[in-house]
């Protein structure tokens, strides 16, 4: 915490504020400067809470500094966190997220049916996805929308591991869906609505599958990290981030994706985070060109809405892949990832030959 | 839904737009302009779902133009809905939110101990609250900040109704908070971080009740309403808005408190609407200004945090008024409700009588 | 400015990064804290410009502190900044901006003809305006659309000055409009759209007239004062700030009207700040709620748009107020006013006496 | 336009709207639907201006549809503009913007003086800029910092013109900088903060020189290509769109980068569109994974700061490259180019070889 006083604040103003400082059992470290002085505070354990510091006589401005967060920082853990999966076909290798493996996840928005989730997967395995993404319940901003197969859509899912050697990637929307997909399916997601339903958190991070973390519509760097920070201080430190797009002024796509997100993260926090360019832009004819621009800045993986029949889909039809435009996707992710230092595993092709024999 | 056409668009692709829309099911309603033709879509009964219209030959934009909600819309309802709660003292006039009282609700961010619930309590009842509010249970960014005394914190408010004669207003962030708060308070408050939290949201639409729902730090009109809809949708029809400040951004407060939303949410809803500018500004010498402008600009009431102590609050310090600033606000609040056909009740006044009394 | 340095960073590091600040001529003041040590930097004239202290080993964050601005500051003029304006009427009164009295600025978008602006006038005069609004150089989005009457439009603001006593203000957008409205006008506006086109400011730093400065549709609070210190900076002392609405995402209006700035301002700086309902809401139907907020959250005076027949309006009918709406707002004002110590002066009715007599 | 009227809206308010429109001359088309009627309108040349339909009794909203740009549409010119710029060195080929060569443009914020500008220009020439790019009128958010060394900095980027046949792109503020930035310079740049200033902007339009016209920082699309109409209604047809990041809640970046924009512009307008990563993050670890990622989202071109002393510069320091590190993006950009079927063309490392030849 940073105390900035006025221009013309008298020494004894300054003196003032730093005894109250030293009353909460802080330390005041004051700079006199050529305007204006500003006085330090350190020895604080966690948040300064001095409520009428900005009200005191001669004070400007009151700066927080502190970082809040702990386990998710780099500082805590230089080595960037490398989640493994175990091999999804026997003899083959981990699947892995945040290390040179590009994870792709791909697939419909929801699970609409048994047929839909076959055919979506199948192609999406062909192309080079590790793992399958597909709602079973769905957070809709109108009642009245389709909410979501509910359990049976993620025993249609659970089918679709066993087919076709896709791990499961499935969102939780409160403690019951939770205890299912942590059952279910391989990687549990907390969506954006939820990015600070802080109940939710603590329960996944007692969960024992790996957490996909959405960033809030309006979330800040520090505050998408702290909601890792609840889930891991729970004890589950699979924490995986995603950036979905953020909410601003500008009404050419949905919402407005933060690329810039990704090198932030990985500057402070060890945790991989992947991007979500279907949400990020909302648009189909978008969605191709970030999801380049999410390889090539760095980003540790992509989760990608694809739909066989985007017109009769039940949801976001308006920005799920063509499974032909995902293939040709695939194609420029493979070339970029090499220029960023990435590959995008054979690990699922190895599931598609397997496939094919059958 | 309306789709905008090309200026160069033939004939042809127009037509073909109109026979995709009727394969729906829809009704195309073609309009040739001079520079190009628009083709309105009615006929749908919820949302329209067609995902690839945007991509076909000579669209070049999709504009969605249903209004999802249904309960709350002055459409369904034309009056303006009055909360009822019994009087809180025996021959009393019963309290109300939405009528020509203005509701006022104060109390500490956080309960922290019987005593200083019972200091601020016999503060703003005596200014001339006739709510109390206090979180038991309280969402934090930090996993290690305080996280409210929860069912203990509940008892502590119910003394405080029974001494002080004020309705409880708390804050519910779980399945089983909300039944906690259902059963010790008068009115459940949502917070903003769970606005989309649907599953909450169903919860609250079950309780006996009436729910006080915040807006979402970048929620839109249309997503506020429609989390209210989803607490109607399930039977609960005693909501009341919350306006609390929306991220932007502006940094010289937390967050930009949009009073324009009042008379937005008048016009197209029956509901009532309340202001929180404790947290809309975040700075004590905010709150008394914009609560002037709350009341102005015609809101159905305030929340306002309030604590003796600031300096020693858990949270919120920096935000909550003295007592003293309370007493001088509502003198100020009592001549501007005048000026808008409100006034503040002497329902509360009746109470502290009472209590002088014992 | 004050360097954050993370967690591990070694003594040698922080040691490192005082070098280097001490090797551009600043003072290093070294604060080590429980989890980390954070480093001030004072001795800096302006703005420290050290490119490369983020980059350096150690280091976390660098934190910007120092205000740059001075002739806007309370710091440099501590008393409130009231602009005279030489008495309308012989023996009236001064009217001024940024004392007790409110300053009320109306008239049409703007001028389309005499007659119109003749109209206008008579009915803002009456309800009690000091002073009259109305464009003749007008910056539109469109290339296409009507871009005002130009010096003609001045005359005709001339004309009206003298027909009713209003003072005039009207909007300047280059060099050469500017030199009309410096001829013609008692107010120069420079609009939100230009608040950053510093030679224009600079070039009405140098002009005769008070200068009415919009804020920049995403200003922040700083970039506002010093957009003010670039008039101030040439000597034209007589600065008056204007909120006018926001962008945000919320799009139930034009614009979000931030009404926290005003004690904002009024915390930083001497200068007076009035407020625009018109643009900041963009719709009629939200301006005579937002005026009386922005009358109680303690503006110093506001600015509407009135128009008497906004259906043929050649710009901005929507947001306009039908005369008898603005005699209705201007009752409601009055009011509030008196709650919050400020008064509408007679000075202007005082001209319509005269007005009645001749 | 199409005007949506309320559910219970009668048959009798949907006809006097209609007549209200059609008494504008106007052409109403009456769309009755499930729950509610919508009216959509047609015949109006420009902008439909009717001030008063949203408050006719029974309307619900007044949606805008119309498009107002037509020079800068697809629909106006469906091949994309590809600028030419006449031949570097004799013999060479002609340096283009738009088509399947990238536009690379580096160089410092400011130029200092002439030794910082041939150190820098000698640099970038070699990692393969065709353009330069260097402040000498510098727009600065206080009237106080560094603004450029005006005609002298001009004179020196025409020197790096002849020595090292680098095309020089350079911002004008005003009427007098215009004239010289078109004298001396290849490219006339106007700033974010004068995107809507529209009598710079049609100045620019009377100049000889290309534009390249940067992204206002809270500009949408609309508004951004509206600027471009105003450059092109003038008669300048070759007008470069430059998005350099969006002001948004977000904190980790100055800006935040809106690579959508790009695929969003590439779908409506005909006019390229190049990236700027240096202001768009303001953080020098930034600006080369958003480099590679604004190539892979299909940027015609990229616009980088680089200095060779970062820590000495008079501007933006914390954002420039150092040349070391631009040599290795620009290996890194023209791998990503060939993915995208760009090239980044030799045609600079012509003059190099002619410069070492020298």
């Amino acid at each position: 915490m940073l105390v900035v006083m006025q221009a013309q604040a008298t020494e004894e103003q300054v003196r003032a504020v730093c005894q109250k400082i030293e009353s909460f059992g802080y330390r005041a470290h004051s700079m006199p400067g050529a305007q204006r002085t500003a006085i330090g505070i350190t020895g604080n354990k966690g948040e300064v809470e001095c409520g009428t510091l900005e009200e005191m006589p001669g004070v400007q401005e009151v700066i927080r500094v502190t970082k809040p967060y702990k386990l998710v920082s780099r500082d805590t853990k230089p080595d960037t966190t490398i989640i493994k999966f175990p091999a999804i076909h026997a003899n083959g290798p981990p699947v892995t997220i945040g290390g040179t493996d590009l994870a792709i996840i791909a697939g419909p928005c929801a699970i609409e049916n048994r047929d839909q989730a076959f055919q979506v997967a199948e192609r999406v395995v062909r192309a080079g996805a590790q793992f399958f993404r597909g709602g079973a319940y769905k957070p809709r901003t109108s009642p009245y929308s389709f909410q979501g197969m509910g359990e049976e859509g993620l025993q249609i899912m659970a089918e679709v591991r066993d087919r076709f050697g896709l791990l499961i990637v499935t969102e939780a929307v409160d403690y019951e869906s939770l205890d299912l997909v942590d059952k279910y399916a391989d990687v549990i997601q907390i969506g954006a609505r939820n990015m600070q339903n802080f109940s939710l958190l603590k329960r996944a991070g007692r969960a024992r599958k790996p957490v996909l973390l959405k960033r809030g519509i309006s979330a800040t760097l520090e505050e998408f990290l702290m909601a890792a920070e609840y889930i891991m201080s729970e004890g589950n430190y699979n924490v995986v981030l995603c950036e979905r797009g953020v909410r601003t002024f500008a009404d050419h796509t949905r919402n407005t994706l933060d690329l810039s997100v990704v090198p932030a993260v990985q500057r402070l926090s060890h945790l991989p985070i992947i991007v979500d360019p279907s949400h990020g832009t909302g648009k189909r004819n978008k969605v191709t060109p970030l999801s380049r621009a999410a390889v090539a800045v760095g980003a540790d993986g992509l989760i990608v809405e694809v739909h066989h029949d985007p017109d009769r889909a039940l949801s976001d039809g308006m920005q799920s892949l063509y499974p032909d435009q995902f293939d040709a996707l695939m194609v420029q992710v493979r070339q970029i990832a090499a220029v960023v230092g990435r590959v995008v595993p054979e690990t699922a092709l190895a599931g598609v030959s397997r496939l094919s024999n059958s």
